[in-house]
């Protein structure tokens, strides 16, 4: 047991902290997982993550999530996809969208693809 | 690579379907974790899960943890807070409040404790 004292998160106060897009900010650790708080505005890149499926829960406007394989999912806030391991996909937001991920500990936000986009995977806020 | 179509989980929506206290409901799975919504009101009891931390999301309301070895916390709507593994808590709800939880596949609610409590572990909605 622990006497470290648990505190709350308040992920409004966390979105304040950054103004950047396409760059996840760590602000949970669950077991072997974080939740990241990302940005998004414009076009990524496509990718996938061969060793992780990812969630993807929309806090402030919403985006899209294409796929190779399947259809265009639009998802607004209040809403949650989770998107399996091995499937490529490309986020793309017209306006600026808020949105928390949930992910394997270590997972880079460009994947398999690389490339400019490629943020550091272990920026806390 | 899977053909799947990847679908929004509207969490209102989800929250709609069921108004038992006490009663995760399961809507997503990533890797080994699972999300899962709750409904709190009143005392729960004091318990620890010993292999999986536990993530509390309020999504409607209030709540406190009471923690057996540090101080309360109230956690409000937009705020998250992680309990670690092997920490006793105790969850209370003076109204109802809307929780979504993320831990462990198979975590039962009461932990080491079990009880009158006790809810199923694979529940869906």
């Amino acid at each position: 047991m622990s006497n470290k004292q648990p505190t709350p998160i308040n992920i409004a106060d966390k979105l304040d902290k950054f103004s950047e897009h396409w760059s996840p900010k760590i602000i949970a650790q669950i077991n072997d997982h974080q939740f990241k708080l990302v940005k998004f505005k414009g076009e990524f890149v496509w990718h996938k993550h061969d060793d992780t499926d990812e969630v993807f829960i929309v806090i402030n406007g919403s985006m899209r999530i294409e796929f190779r394989d399947s259809d265009t999912v639009t998802i607004t806030a209040g809403e949650m996809i989770v998107v399996p391991k091995g499937v490529e996909h490309r986020p793309v937001a017209d306006d600026e969208c808020h949105t928390m991920l949930l992910e394997r500990s270590g997972t880079i936000n460009t994947g398999d693809i690389g490339g400019d986009m490629t943020a550091p995977p272990d920026d806390w806020i």
